[in-house]
């Protein structure tokens, strides 16, 4: 679009996407760029099922992301949480005075979700925009069954993100260096989890040495392929019911030294 | 504690606890100290019952902490993210320069929640301490049934929080302008929520005009007394397992260029 | 006091007030929430003294203060200059929104001193608040004869401080451990000393072995007392003249862009 | 690549790419992505034509730059400088710390520009990296000639970008909506001008109505490819000095307090 | 000096001085680079009589302070806390990388005070420096008597600073256009006044129309040579004291995080 | 200038001058503050010869600047970038606030140029002021030929500085110790140069042992003098041209927010 284009549309209605997702080791079997690629799928594939009544225009991707968590594994490149901050802010900032009403971060990376969560609050107070923090792969209705391990420590390059990269990028994968890594967290009856409200800040390689976690040899493109119809059915529902949510008591809070 | 105590302490196992609050609007019927009272009067009560095997050592309050969901309500106090960020940076610093090994931060504000989540994980890169987020109540393991919608929209001075002051601090309380008040959040078959992993980022006046959400005439001094219970009996254990978790593949990986 | 009180408050008279302390070493024999509990204690007894004329409302204590003059000893934690500026300029500006007029800050600890006057007028100028700086305790009046070592090195953890938790908080101390330690700073016709207009930037290791500056041995409960009582009636008419106080030529210079 | 894969390269030769857009107004004819399709697309066909003994690793695009000359347009979404600095940072340290020695911004907006070239010397000062700053589209070696106006003043959405564009991306321009705008700067003799040593902080719309500094009416998709191919093979010549590029005395100043 | 001068110097002993002033209106009568040229002429006459023995080397003035207590008044030009800051900190880690190890800040702004003390004690933590806050002017040792009222409200532009710049700087100096004005802050019993331990955050147009406070048509150069020549004498005294000061017990607690 | 010298000033037309320089290594034989001296003597000869229709007002020098290519030699005093700008902004700021209208940075230091074009337009959109970058020493017009290794490499403490500085400033300099060396830079057919738009982040320690660029042994006080007069015959040319310049579409784009 021409920056005509965009002082011409109709932005009562409507939300601006933006994908975001990070560089950072995926095991010895899935790309670098994997959080980006599924982020960046899931958006078009939902775009391309969204009915023409709901407005939805999509910012270029922010590849990089907050992956400190990964450090110490090559090829991690991570932001700092003040530098993705500020990024968010920025753009934000000029999304307003474009004159558009509401934000969705599209999030393809869970090490990203409490900086986005607690930024699109201080957006919000920021600039008046409605923003919304998106992350379009939960285990919630989930097209296939995972084994109990899975649902519990499948967090990073296991089945499912296999199965995605396996479906959306095929030849950036080498299956024979898949492997099947469980954390052995301890196991007692209190709430202490990786994350959560009882969570430990856990960093990869404090509990695997492979830096998956979770079982990466159950991926299939097939499996890949019902993820993303799945994630992409979800998003399209949200997206439809975003693009019209409106704030019922709406303040003109917007103050630059709140955030 | 003197500082020849502190250095003296043997800090192979243990915890540093800081307790944080908040100070907010809670309605017309709590104070807008509530959130320190309840992160306080948890702390003291799991304390207190800790057997003498688990170390634990309580920092001072931080009874600041980020609220700017409620800064159109008079009487709420807020750091912005940059400036909590920093105290707890700083505090941990000076933790890890004494020697202890693990911090784990009790709170008592769910503003503060992502904040805390995204923060610990710099402070565990940045000074090598394990670092744990303890959020002491939550609608898990409750000594007695809430109706469904208090516990969707029961989020903010409603029978929980009321029951909990009018048990800690009962002359704070004025019971008399205690109000029920439901968000009409849109319901629909989307999992748009307050928050979560499709969230809006609500402010409080946004859905609710007496702040409160959820209600607070069902509070009792009894409830009160059953959650105080209830939340310093998971803490305990929650206290117990951290005090002396250990990450089993540790490295040296202290940066503080990588927060 | 709950959020509507606040709102409601005649606040064109009036002032609020934030204790502000430390948590750093004191000695052998104080505990390192010395200074915390001593601005603590004045303040409590002074508004225990302040007539009904007089309208003062007091911000929970914040508790960690700008101390890293005593980094090199165990217990100490410190907030740098920026957190600790930042944290004063964000609760000013939650108070002025809430439409007070005038801010306090009552200190127990001389390291943040020169902080509070620079930001005290920096917070004047952005919020348009009138900032006053008190420290409750000083040499001047005080209710009983100090020898002259005490009158110019007594400037930490020495007799008035020791006196001071002796009455305020005797479980703490540990008077068996008091020691008294005056440091041989170099005594010429120069003016140069620890602190004011010319001054040497010292660390509290550079001249004290035990991080006592004073003589501790001389500490008693009773001089506490008297002294409590002394700071006390000094803050009670302080705290009165501030109250009303008015700025005779008041500019509308608030600018968040001039600190 | 994976992380494995990463870590097994030979990095001693070859250096990492950075390609560095923008997202700003580009007149009523081409889309606000311009630069930084520009900018991927050089890197790629030089990339196709590099020789195998040339090691050059490709990051994502950063699609966001610094373009505040234009934020009175719509669509122009840009970061601020402290902003864009941090990202240059923190992807420089990542990649600092992965092992590689050579990092280059490819640049396809110009006012990028002194901020890449300021902050490449701070990178090599905090990081040891040897930084470089190519921006591949110069009016040097031109593959035809521009009129004297376009040489001087087709500064933005002029016949050489139009071109570009009409040759990568037909689908996104609006040639009925071309024009051509030559800015009346003064014309002295003295040396001041848009920008160099002797310079004015011009913004877009103080000389431009439209946007469109330059002719763009005289773009045509088969000038793109000549200069596409004209930016790549120097781009390809530039690359290949880069690549083992080394400094004659090399110190051990890698300092992050020092940027 | 050049670099290879610089290299060479045997820097045990000796100290580096960085003369601090400001650009704030000093009334009708003086310029507004009254501080400037105070702290100036005062470094360069007690360097004048400071014997061989002593080894001092003075940097470039930095000319530029903190005075938004002016900023309501033409000409003033205010740096912000934290950018001073940032400016001392910079300057004070070149030469503490230069194998310095004294640095003293001459200021004549007493607006600066509190920074400069703030500052020092940081700088020394960071850098390891020994760090000295220098106001060369006083009322202590003056030559001639003050009346009582320009010992108390005598702080600006008044009768020692129109003398001194009679002496520095005759041809700046309007005298026709001098004036007395002396603030009626309340007087009271208590100890609030303008700075100190119980200070008001006063601003210059808060209590004085002209800017002055003082009396400034007591002013003359006579007086001003005397003045210059009792502080030129202090300052020997210091430099020559501060040129071997040592610290007893210095740590190596040199950590550039911990400002 | 008095406070209401200032406010009186007509300031439609006219610019207001911040000359910089910075404080860094120049060889053995001139004094680290010879870029400083530079700029100020330009200024100066300038301002002499400027007709009285032209209004321009000298603020004080900015003595330190960027510098950090030369930190490796004693010496240099460099402030970092994000300093350094933090310093223009504020000044900058205060220049608005007084209400003049055109700011004109005249650098004597090419290190810093990158950071002022930066910054400069971040000026003209934070504060409306219409902001030039100076640098009034270019090899164009030279008042006499160079030899072609000095015009490619001349670029430190060669020719024409070591002239300028036997001109301005004879005593400094120790024309004994001047040497003659060229950076063996690799010369291929590639544009890759020390600076520019495909340029290399050079320390000056990389290519030179002795901190000279060119041949300082070609410097004579005639050939200063004669650069003196032509620098300054350009920089005259500047300044009137800037004094009255206007930009023809000014919009209301003041934003603190945008820089």
């Amino acid at each position: 679009m021409t920056s005509p284009d965009i002082a011409a549309l109709d932005k009562k209605d409507g939300v601006v996407i933006l994908p975001i997702g990070a560089i950072e080791q995926h095991g010895a079997h899935l790309p670098v760029l994997t959080d980006t690629l599924i982020a960046g799928g899931v958006v078009e594939a939902a775009l391309a099922r969204l009915t023409d009544e709901v407005a939805a225009w999509v910012l270029p991707p922010m590849s990089y992301g907050k992956s400190n968590e990964h450090l110490n594994f090559a090829g991690t490149i991570s932001l700092s949480a003040a530098t993705l901050t500020a990024v968010l802010h920025d753009i934000a900032q000029s999304i307003q005075r474009a004159g558009f009403r509401r934000l969705a971060f599209v999030n393809g990376h869970g090490g990203n979700t409490p900086l986005l969560q607690m930024v699109a609050r201080d957006i919000r107070v920021a600039t008046g925009l409605m923003v919304f923090v998106i992350q379009p792969g939960s285990y919630d209705n989930l097209p296939f069954e995972l084994p109990p391990s899975e649902m519990k420590y499948g967090l990073h390059a296991g089945e499912t993100e296999t199965s995605l990269i396996l479906h959306l990028a095929p030849d950036t994968v080498q299956m024979d260096k898949a492997v099947r890594e469980i954390p052995d967290f301890p196991e007692t009856d209190t709430p202490l989890f990786f994350f959560g409200s009882v969570s430990a800040a856990w960093l990869a390689d404090d509990w695997s040495e492979s830096g998956v976690y979770g079982d990466a040899t159950r991926g299939t493109a097939e499996k890949g392929a019902q993820l993303l119809a799945a994630y992409a059915a979800n998003l399209v529902k949200v997206l439809t019911a975003v693009s019209t949510f409106e704030v019922p008591h709406p303040h003109n809070n917007t103050s630059s030294t709140d955030t």
